[in-house]
């Protein structure tokens, strides 16, 4: 069974009327959904509003998986939680982080980067798939279509990633490396760009499948985190 | 001073007159000449009319960088000739593979893969470059706009390159990885998407940057080439 | 269901009583052995001495994995079923290739280089895992002590490895990247060092969980055979 | 020109008598004299106990690689001067990070991992070059014995980097990626193991090779810094 926990901000969801059309009951429960119709998940959900973001040291430590979506509160996120999840990650805890989570402390802190790039509402995506033998392809369209997306643009300011799994490509002209596996201690990351606010891009079942997939891919072979020290031989 | 053979086909330049309007003597003397301005770069030019290819052992053991441009008559390409070039490669000679050349003996024997990919006739395509500390990339404008080429589109069956440097979009939808390195024993490799025939590519300043760079990237630390063997302790 | 074929030359084992000591079936029956105690594991085997060396079309088309190791008659093994094979690997079928098979004309035709390295009889080698969160290193400790093994020593002339999991300490002073991944087409490959025929290294049970390991890892998602071809829009 | 800041902790060879012996005015000073012998390097030093460690906006800006030793004082390394640092790195500034470095509050923020590893003094080291193609091992032997050095042993905990050029043999049975180059936004960064305070590793001419090589590889195209930030289009 892999413990996965889904995180969201779940603030435009109630502050904005078509948002909250799109997904009534935020972001994290459309995720927590469709993850939960898979025999091997076990869901429980948190947002930025709980008492340490609902990110307690026992909650991650009951976390295989974190599923990770946040945007507007970034710089309002709690130093002290950021770094307590950058340790789960490199104690062996998967980290999925969605769109603008990139610019996260989270990510920031693991990829120890700037994160930035280039971006523009309203463009139509095709993500190609360039990692056909990836296990987050496995199922997944060579091109999926979304006809309504938030661009992102190279140059995305991201250390070198193991894999790029996919590759977006933008009506008005842009390229992305959309789908990136990292790998930070004994943790699995992967950053999905899909998945704007304004968007229905989470309801769309290749994008489910592909989430899926990557929650099984991050999932550390076994749930006991283990930190890494130095050691005197 | 970098000794550098331009190597091309010479087939549809003489074939077609709309392409040789756009390259009067060929494709390899178009980059010969701009190449040929660089103070550091000794260029000799060979096509496949030539005995041997114009690639004797000879001409490769004095030889630092290989450009190379082939298409239509790919199958007919000497095995034994494919074979020098890849030795020479391995023994340290740079290699530029340039457009159709993916799908050349060389590049196939370098590479391991199909080298199969998607491709159409004209089509914008916009080189976005998503490697900008590249050697290859200095000097470089972050994106460069092709009015018409053909475009190639993934899937890319490569092996992972060491870096993609440039990606390129396209107007009908697709991305490609239009610039990868390659290390292959002790040599370095480039791979370049842009320069179809019958689009004049290769007098776009930008892209004639881009090759020269990569010519640079491409050559080695020292011109005495060094076969590997194995060796018993 | 995995679908196994583990390929062994047998000439050693019958040439030399020593080696036939360790291995009195082959070294393919030791492994067939180990493997086909795995439930989810179909195992059948194939020599050199059997026609098309046991690996025609049809037996490749009904193998999942191939495991894979060769020595004395590298030069004598035909090119059409080293072609047959890279062609099968190109289209999905898993390879994990064994000691000496580095050498082998399937190796060299996947990755392009001289697969050079240095080599020495008897040595002590300690196995480091040096990628503790890949597929292939789960179950494995942090080091593998092999009291008596034929050193391999760099410089290993092989492209970058997709990931270096295991990497080699040799008593006589030598280091090497002895397990080696690598993606060729949709093919997953393993190169795993350890292995001389003198030693009872395949007896060793660590060493059999990281050859266990491999075989899922390079399976493929889906046993279908996928063959790439260029494809005009 | 290139502007280079070699900056050393400067405490253990102001405390400890053998250590003084080695480098009588400071690692630092020892670097900083082989790399003055380079006409295309200007060089400044600065240590720990200047103002801002002698690492101020103004030096940052005009220093095109920084060379780092750090060991004893990495906790009390202030939190301002490493991220004013990281910055430099991320906007374009070299960076070699020497020995126990690795450790530096600098190297954290920029990996993102807890950059862990085992440690022993008093080992022989054997360093291989297992990247003989990379600007950095030009002219440098295919292997370097250090009579006594400290061992720094695997698992190593950093991410995954775009080379290992050298990996280190113990005589105590580790292996070590001892020379790894990242990138992190537009900085290029060399970590480098060699170089314990107890031995006079700066002053093995083929050690002093390596840095100056990796000084060059480090540097930035061109010296004007640029900050990297997100792009509404």
């Amino acid at each position: 069974m892999i413990r996965v926990t889904v995180w969201n901000e779940f603030k435009h969801e109630r502050e904005y009327e078509g948002i909250r059309a799109i997904y009534p009951d935020g972001i994290h429960m459309c995720i927590a959904k469709f993850l939960g119709t898979q025999p091997d998940l076990e869901i429980r959900t948190a947002t930025f509003d709980e008492p340490e973001h609902g990110l307690t040291q026992t909650v991650l430590d009951n976390t295989d998986v974190l599923v990770f979506w946040s945007h507007a509160l970034q710089d309002e996120f709690s130093d002290e939680v950021a770094e307590r999840v950058q340790q789960a990650v490199l104690s062996g805890m998967g980290l999925v982080a969605l769109h603008s989570a990139h610019f996260s402390k989270i990510m920031k802190r693991l990829m120890g980067t700037s994160m930035t790039l280039k971006w523009k509402h309203s463009q139509t995506e095709k993500l190609w798939c360039i990692g056909p033998t990836h296990p987050i392809a496995q199922g997944v369209p060579s091109m999926i279509e979304l006809p309504e997306e938030e661009m992102y643009g190279e140059y995305f300011d991201i250390p070198k990633p193991d894999d790029v799994v996919f590759a977006g490509w933008f009506s008005g002209g842009q390229v992305f490396r959309s789908g990136c596996t990292f790998t930070r201690g004994l943790g699995k990351i992967f950053y999905f760009q899909p998945g704007h606010e304004e968007y229905p891009i989470y309801h769309n079942p290749d994008i489910q499948r592909i989430i899926t997939n990557a929650v099984r891919f991050c999932a550390p072979a076994v749930s006991a985190r283990q930190t890494l020290e130095c050691e005197a031989l």
